[in-house]
């Protein structure tokens, strides 16, 4: 096996697209959201480019001008496990918040995803950004930005914990004796701690890959530091390369700082590529894209970023007045982003709106120009891979992987055919032994060189 | 169409079968919980054989002398989802507790497997019968059976209402004007009970068949209250026609106290079918089936019934000694049941635990036999259907579609085709209209009498 880093690559699906008015694409399917048969088609299409997954994303709220994907769309536990019945090789990973959620239930639910699968599960642990979304749960008042992380982290540890309950040869299921499981290998995680009390085992063992994947989210400081101690990887934004190589490096350095490898966790840029044959044509798609929106439902979607402020008592064709702390309890990274935008770039708040809603990233060119992006980025390491959003599914999608993945598979960037079966073999990260074989391991060799030394 | 009473049929779906021992049969798959290719065969298999639905069990709590299935299995949610993406007629129905959830979480869930399968998820709302599911949940006690019937009917209102957030046409799609929603057809639930506040909507659209169906199982008062004021249909289990006879009527009249009709809610009792080419061979498979068991983990299983009481404190070979109230705060009326029958039939501990373990039932014999008493349930009102265990699985579900579906075919009992594509289609439930669409066609109705009434 070679040691060689290969780039890695995986697709969002988002409904009608990543656009707010992506439905009213004349290619678009207008309930994508809801249609299951385009989601398999999707991601059968995903495995045929031997992408490495596919992304839901999620949320726990929402209102009339809610991005219309957001309206109705699928609870990401149940379609992932619907789309592990029908692929085979790509892995499927979705957003699950820790915030209004029970460990218990949200390890069992993934480690079944893993299970399903034969070991292709990821989960992307978010802190709910909508303040909304504690009139959905029974709350008085949704967590602070920094009590959710505080939360996230305790969460993870416990949904770990449990998904080592049954060591990889606990079930000794031997029809002569009737021996079902071995019971010292099975365990309790007795957590007792600040948020949380959860005893174990998990009604679950461990799947192919022993655990599925932790995918973190948020690009606060304190979500470098849950992506850095916890995550198997991270998905992120970033304008422009010197900011992705800034964040790249800064959580590798972190992970090293929490006493893990700096490959232990790839970072994944979320970009969102629009394809022609020649540049025009490309610039052309872009624009028709962001001519599907109006400013209305701009400014609402801008509005979302920052509590669901209303924009529309600012004048619209005057440079955004300052916004102070607003939107620092909710998208707090996104908000901060676009802040800084506005201010450098001096936009008017009608620019602002549109850029929001349509960003034309430097990932919209020809395939070649894309493929050369790509690459910088990779190799000078602002990026492991790339998370494709698409503007309009499945077009988006399509043309990535039709027209850009074989510049990317000739340059021998990236696979021609999956490596492995399962989701973290094909990421290159390594198997996770189980916590309490490895306790075992370490003690029996701590015995034996005593023994040693006492030269027994 | 007819509006003749049909038959109707649903198969557990219990990995390697519901007999404690089932693993140790010789035509047992020992990894069949977890073993999604095993799965999806017999769902495959029961939808050839025309059932209903298939069903899947759950529990949130265990330790080293659980049934073997219980220790190591998917997690419904997860299951269905991925069931739904292979089949295409059968209604996909599974346990979630309503006391270690949220409403809003688990609403979403249903009505992704209801949209993923075109309109047949159904959900078993249990209540948690097991005392050491609040350890895995961090909370201090285990609420009440009392307390946690009143829970569950303030949950079942909340996720009914989040089901109807969105009229049937509230989703506009309209590219040409860019009119993605009605916004007058999307309604808040804005629920604030004892229990829970929950706010809405659902980020979800009702499917094909307006809501997922809801099953309920407990056999107590508060649980027949729940069934018959809530549930489309109930899951219980008799010994005898007599007893099944009396929940079955005492259910119907419920409802009707509530105000609905009998026929709004479908009692399923639940059999275990040993088929033989004749009566010896029946007997003999019954037999094959419960020597597989030994009587410690006989007792250990009788235990779970009673809060893992230790029953090796009394001798093997006596008559039970009074129990008193133990059990009364978990499976009540299983463990009642027990205890009626250990009293009536005055039986040994060592008796009870094997018979509580390998029970065998009136259903043991040919497939004449057994569709003659399937039908005698049926017509004399004891049942509406059946949900059909298998002690050991393929073979007990194979032998009865293989068997005995086809005499009820024959009979004109049951169908050779489905009659829909939705669970509530096939099971002759009427569709549930939007609640808000019913008041305003109401509201409509008054305005309309009202104008007559003074001439207009």
């Amino acid at each position: 096996m070679t040691q060689q880093r290969k780039l890695k690559i995986g697709a969002m699906l988002h409904g009608a697209g990543g656009h707010m008015a992506a439905w009213r694409h004349p290619e678009a399917v207008a309930d994508a959201s809801v249609n299951f048969g385009f989601y398999k088609q999707l991601v059968q299409k995903a495995e045929a480019g031997k992408l490495d997954l596919v992304f839901v994303a999620d949320g726990l709220y929402i209102n009339e001008i809610s991005h219309p994907t957001f309206l109705n769309r699928f609870e990401p536990v149940a379609v992932l496990s619907a789309l592990a019945g029908v692929s085979s090789h790509i892995g499927l990973v979705g957003t699950l918040s820790t915030s209004y959620s029970e460990p218990y239930t949200v390890a069992r639910q993934f480690a079944t995803i893993d299970m399903i699968s034969g070991g292709r599960a990821g989960w992307n642990a978010v802190t709910s950004p909508l303040e909304g979304s504690a009139l959905n749960y029974s709350k008085t008042e949704h967590p602070s930005h920094e009590l959710r992380y505080r939360i996230a982290e305790e969460y993870l540890q416990i949904t770990k914990g449990l998904w080592d309950s049954w060591e990889d040869d606990a079930f000794v299921r031997d029809k002569e004796s009737g021996q079902f499981i071995d019971p010292s290998k099975m365990h309790r995680l007795n957590h007792k701690g600040e948020f949380y009390s959860v005893q174990g085992p998990l009604n679950i063992a461990r799947s192919k890959q022993g655990q599925p994947l932790v995918f973190q989210a948020g690009s606060s400081e304190p979500g470098k530091d849950l992506a850095a101690k916890e995550a198997d990887a991270v998905f992120t934004g970033h304008e422009t390369i010197e900011e992705a190589k800034r964040f790249y490096q800064d959580v590798k350095r972190r992970a090293v700082k929490f006493g893990r490898s700096a490959g232990d966790v790839l970072i994944f840029p979320g970009i969102t590529p629009i394809v022609g044959f020649t540049e025009e044509e490309a610039q052309a798609k872009y624009e028709q894209i962001a001519n599907l929106v109006d400013i209305d439902v701009a400014l609402n979607y801008l509005g979302r970023f920052f509590d669901h402020f209303d924009f529309k008592q600012f004048p619209l064709d005057e440079p955004l007045p300052d916004l102070g702390d607003l939107g620092s309890e909710g998208f707090k990274s996104t908000s901060d982003r676009i802040k800084k935008m506005a201010k450098e770039e001096n936009l008017t708040l009608r620019q602002l709106a549109l850029k929001v809603t349509s960003p034309r990233s430097g990932f919209t060119g020809t395939p070649v120009q894309i493929a050369d992006t790509i690459q910088r980025w990779f190799e000078e390491e602002a990026a492991d891979g790339f998370m494709i959003g698409s503007a309009v599914l499945p077009t988006g999608l399509n043309d990535f992987i039709d027209h850009v993945v074989p510049i990317l598979q000739e340059r021998g960037l990236f696979r021609t055919e999956y490596e492995h079966d399962t989701l973290r073999g094909n990421l290159g990260l390594p198997f996770p032994e189980n916590r309490y074989t490895s306790a075992r391991r370490n003690q029996e060799a701590t015995v034996e060189a005593v023994a040693d030394a006492v030269g027994k």
